[in-house]
């Protein structure tokens, strides 16, 4: 066996695939076209296939005698101690290798959206903090770490990240998305896909395509969307991701859209990612999507149906189950109704990867190098520093923040005391731990009290709950105001609880029937607001809420998300002082609960009219947030350019920091097509740089904007850069313009090839 | 002149347009191409333009020495006697055919929503209720009786019906609307069509295409929407009015859907309403339409770039003003930027339809012919008969209604003594009223109050407001709280102010940020029900409300819309049991005001479902309604069948009034798809029988089922027929099956071609 070409590493992988795949009966291929669901118990015992509400448990021996394509979250399943884990996964693979001729180890593959969704792994902020630090450097240094924690334990494969755009704020994995513009998803999503690529890791885009969109924000409803939207809004992130990231793996979606489920969908899952794209990586299912074909979309009268349509439509991957890609599908081939030549395609990519990750090689070894430490100190180091600047500062308008130094606090609210609040739903907690009632261990993570009475310990901190997240009660109000009314100041620490599909109010299948505060922590903030002490509202969240009702009134508004871990201390740096906040808004916040969906990308008729009753203004836009220090910015380019279609341009600006701290400025660039030939968004992001400045200190950001960043999906499909007047805008936020660059290109109506320029090019130079 | 060819009547009208076309100059040409809005003051003095908010006054003697394409509304801008109108619009008709060379008229087009929109014109139902009415005969003969009116006044075209469907039922236009099912819509639809037709009148399908998709329901907002949606749920009530109605005018919307505003959209206007379904009318803009491809969709620099895009589009005609298609056309024309023949082709169009309509006759006089009546009894009773057929008894669980004789009826609700209550946005009162607050004539309908107090003559009947429609005070609940809590029944009406942008709760630019009930009336009915005494909710609304707040509390639920000037007596006859209800829910009555938008044509993955938090499902089903009788349904067809894709089958059913009163009942007929290429909704309407059935009678009814109606985009883009299962389902409502044929279609996938069948034909027999 040893000396078949597909077994020697110094061969090319693709003529070491091709020989392998000769060998292999058609059983064996369909074998590596699927994983399964399976889990270490939690006394860390074998790995072995778990019972899914979804799927039988198969069992093991058959189901590994011709090979497994993947082993699905060994470590997402149960409070394990990490090298116990890894210890058994890596006997699994053993296993598993030894039950097939050739000795073909799965892929094994697990979450990692904010952070590795194991057991006691570094639970880092979640995507949505990460598109509010607009800083894809760091983002790239977490991306990395995960990536190394994975590889230490075994793992080949991330789920990660989710590049949707976010379209409706109500729907319930906003959390899990880096936020409403796709420049900022593809440029942030892109940043985590290098880090976690450069450990050698597979990242894994999703959901491709359209999700986000679902009708009414309902999870995995309908998506209602036109073929322009997709292809300007969409999809991007996702081209970004994979030219600029190397991802290598795509996830399709569990959605339709216009009557297409992404799972069926050949434009989309060949036609765009492969023949457009190059994209030549794995596409894997959503887990049990390839069944939804059959069971939820209706297009398929039986498993091997949707087991032929998925194919055909380029699924490579069934997860976690072998509903439709095990025996229906060797049946079918047999039978006729499917073509081989199908499922030799989808084999020929898997194995590509396995041979590209070692695992065809003669000295594979599963074994883990090393301790396997999920908690590093880096890893802590970075969620801490990740946390810090994605805490943003909405409101501050008389200086209430940072505290003064002993002054008498009163915490209140349901978000204030429960470490949980800090997390998402893809946190380990939040997404595997219910499953085991019997288990409760600690999660030893800070939350806002506790950080903030060791932040302050000159100040008295009182607390009191006040009312539950989500629960009608409000039995508790009045010593939650009594509190309120006898304090210098009252932090009202108000959220969301993260959880899966109902267990929470954000979070998979936690979805929102409007932008209304959870439960009954509204009025919460009216009554403490109605004590005349100043409220500082400290919003822990998966979504942006409505926060019109308390224009005005509030000391100070200190929106967070789910800043992970360390997010407690953070918050209570941002509070005290000692961090001085510099995240601005992924997402805008509503004024009114109603009137959803809406974001910010929006022509003109989608603003605020004279023809509605609604007004769908945003308290505070995209881009938003305030600082404990000033900047001036100043030394802008010329008001006036010209360029070619084909051509770049400039864009400059000076920033100091005129403040007596140190800070950190996001210096915004904003497109305004004042005429296109289709409509187009009133502004849209095309580059920001983030920079941070001791006090005094100036820095030069400088943009290369190129026109190709002016393209946009045409009236015949294409995409194409049209001459005529753009507008440059430079600002602190969407909707703030300090300078604006009037950039007439001209020549020719120009198609953007597949080579153009999606991201604008910066550079930051220190100033005299 | 006389003796030109164009002035002969015994020639085709081809040929006429042509020769005049040939001695017309370029501005002549255009000048044909616009509409004025104009208006006899309130003394019924002359005819002239109007001040507008968006449009200059043009000078009289300079707009019409080239000629007119249109008038507008010359009866829809004040309180005029009708005669007085007919003859200052014959009047401004010589003036404008005396000033141009050809003595050519002006064609007059006038609002016809719900009735001519005229100064004491019938104000027949909205047609939200003609959609529950059922019943397209009598919507025919409503449409036909305004059409008289119209003409009797000297009207050429109504800018009627609205044909979008509702998928959003917070947009403030859904009272306009016959409903969200595409086959309600197109059926009715096109009954109205053929009866306005029948009379002469040009009808004018609105708006086409996409508009009431806009997103979040703000009025004009962009559509977001897939070819897919477009094709099978927004066109095919279009193409039925065009193909069974004959309308002679479409009206491009003001919406974008994808990014292509529908008044720039060549493939709209031109290829599917013009090369594909074979239409030769006119296509004229929406009011200041044009200009919004400049100044709102920004496609174009200035008006002659605006023109030039509507015109190639197939915009003919710009409505209400001369801003793009005026001299701004002229100019480019003279210039080469917008070619000659566009302008031609648009005339041609205008002038043809003109010539049809004799206002190219040498006879042509535009005199009224005899005394102008515009609420004839022959309409008043209609008005009435098509209000006793809409109001809809949602729940009555102990039989509450009809209210015993000699109850004591505690009347509560701001809806129960206006007047205005009863009618919509377009009415004239709703619509030209407010813009006229010097005047304010009494209008003349009788209340629900009134109507029941008329109805009850020996009951007692109080009435207190409680609140008003949408104001915050709920300083009257203590009042109407007491009479209620004395009486022996209580009936809240309750609902909508009708008006325009803002004026109102529903209507054109009143869109709803959710579907609570307005203002505190929710809290006023919670209030009423606390009493314990049995409450009747009465609702006179725009759109559907959620009620599931108050599921299983009530006494009874009538549903009615705006039901027109006789809607009074309907409502009260139906509550005091005169009248046996017998409407149907055209739109779906939610549970939960949030959540939206949500319609009933849904995928399984648009229901209910695990995967999400929210539950769409609906409180009372799409074409849900009770009665007082009770019916049996008996001797179905088969439960299986077989026919070929190109074949067709006939469901049949008996049903019999099997209770003591007469009434109608509504045989439904839902197709069930269980296995497409593309998903498809669970259920949708294929056809539906109204019937009328003494006590003891019984009616056979057939439905002609061809498998053309089982047609939908399939994955290529091309409209087909599957072989393979289908369900086709008897029952009262969309979610209540008496009876489902098992239906194999056998053969080749089949396109569905031009001559496709698009309505089920239906038959009624007498039963021995």
């Amino acid at each position: 066996m040893t000396s078949a070409a597909w077994r020697d590493p110094a061969l090319p992988a693709a003529e070491r695939v091709e020989d392998l795949l000769s060998r292999m009966t058609l059983r064996e291929r369909t074998a590596q076209l699927y994983g399964v669901w399976v889990g270490a118990g939690p006394d860390g015992g074998e790995v072995a296939p778990l019972q899914s509400e979804m799927s039988a448990v198969p069992d093991w021996d058959e189901l590994i005698a011709h090979g497994l394509g993947q082993l699905t979250r060994s470590f997402g399943t149960a409070p394990v101690e990490a090298g116990q884990g890894a210890r058994a996964l890596a006997a699994a693979q053993r296993r598993i290798a030894a039950a097939n001729r050739f000795g073909i180890p799965a892929l094994a593959h697990e979450e990692c959206l904010a952070g590795f969704t194991a057991w006691g792994a570094t639970a880092y902020p979640v995507p949505l903090a990460w598109g509010a630090s607009f800083d894809p450097e760091l983002v790239a240094e977490v991306g990395a770490r995960i990536g190394a924690d994975l590889r230490a334990a075994g793992v080949h494969q991330g789920l990660a990240p989710v590049l949707d755009v976010v379209r409706d704020a109500r729907w319930g994995r906003v959390e899990e998305t880096v936020g409403e513009d796709p420049y900022l998803v593809g440029t942030v999503g892109a940043a985590y896909v290098r880090g976690l690529e450069s450990a050698g890791i597979v990242a894994t885009l999703k959901h491709f395509a359209g999700y986000a969109a679902s009708a009414g924000a309902r999870n995995l409803a309908p998506v209602r969307a036109g073929a322009r939207e997709l292809a300007d809004v969409t999809l991007p992130p996702f081209e970004l991701a994979l030219r600029e990231g190397g991802a290598r793996s795509v996830m399709a979606a569990y959605t339709e859209t216009d009557g297409v489920p992404a799972s069926a969908d050949a434009r989309l899952l060949t036609g765009v990612l492969r023949e457009e794209w190059g994209f030549t990586g794995t596409v894997v299912a959503d887990y049990f999507g390839i069944g939804f074909l059959r069971t939820q979309h209706r297009l398929a009268e039986d498993r091997a149906g949707a087991a032929h349509l998925a194919l055909e439509a380029g699924v490579d991957v069934e997860l976690p189950t072998v509903d439709c890609y095990g025996t229906s599908l060797v049946d079918a081939v047999e039978a006729g109704r499917v073509p081989e030549a199908l499922v030799n395609r989808a084999a020929r990519r898997v194995l590509l990867q396995k041979c590209e990750l070692g695992l065809l090689d003669p000295d594979w070894d599963p074994e883990p190098a090393g301790p396997v430490v999920l908690d590093s100190p880096e890893g802590r180091t970075l969620a801490r520093r990740l946390a810090e600047e994605s805490v943003i500062l909405l409101e501050n308008p008389a200086g209430l923040l940072p505290l003064s130094p002993g002054a008498s606090v009163a915490v209140v609210g349901p978000r204030a005391a429960d470490p949980l609040a800090m997390l998402g739903c893809y946190s380990f907690p939040a997404h595997v731990l219910p499953h085991h009632p019997g288990v409760a261990p600690g999660i030893g993570i800070p939350t806002v009290l506790e950080a903030l009475r060791a932040e302050l310990p000159d100040c008295e901190v009182t607390f009191t709950q006040g009312c539950g997240v989500s629960d009608p009660d409000s039995s508790g109000f009045a010593g939650a105001v009594a509190r309120a009314a006898e304090a210098d100041v009252c932090v009202a620490v108000l959220g969301d609880r993260a959880g899966l599909f109902g267990r929470g109010t954000s979070g998979e299948g936690c979805d929102a029937a409007d932008l209304s505060l959870p439960g009954v922590q509204g009025e919460l903030l009216d009554a403490l607001v109605a004590t005349g002490t100043p409220v500082v509202l400290v919003l822990l969240t998966g979504r942006p809420y409505a926060l019109g009702r308390w224009a005005g009134r509030l000391g100070a508004v200190v929106q967070a998300f789910f800043p992970g871990e360390e997010g407690g201390s953070a918050l209570a740096g941002v509070l005290a002082g000692r961090v001085n906040p510099s995240g601005r808004l992924p997402v805008s916040v509503p004024r009114t609960p109603g009137g959803q969906p809406w974001t910010y990308l929006q022509p003109p008729l989608g603003l605020a009219s004279e023809v509605s009753s609604l007004d769908p203004t945003p308290l505070h836009p995209f881009g938003h947030g305030l600082s404990y220090t000033s900047f001036t910015w100043t030394d802008f380019g010329p008001p006036e350019a010209e360029t070619g279609t084909d051509g770049s341009y400039e864009v400059t600006v000076t920033v100091r920091n005129t403040g007596d701290r140190a800070g950190a400025e996001v210096v915004q660039l904003y497109l305004h097509d004042p005429v296109a030939s289709v409509t187009r968004p009133d502004v849209r992001l095309v580059g920001y740089q983030r920079v941070g400045l001791a006090p005094g200190e100036a820095r030069r950001i400088t943009f290369a904007f190129h026109a190709d960043l002016a393209s946009f999906t045409g009236p015949a499909g294409v995409r194409v850069v049209e001459p005529g007047l753009l507008e440059l805008r430079l600002g602190p936020s969407s909707t703030e313009v300090r300078h604006t660059t009037r950039l007439r290109l001209t020549g020719p109506v120009r198609e953007a090839g597949p080579d153009r320029v999606l991201r604008c090019g910066t550079s930051v130079a220190p100033v005299e």
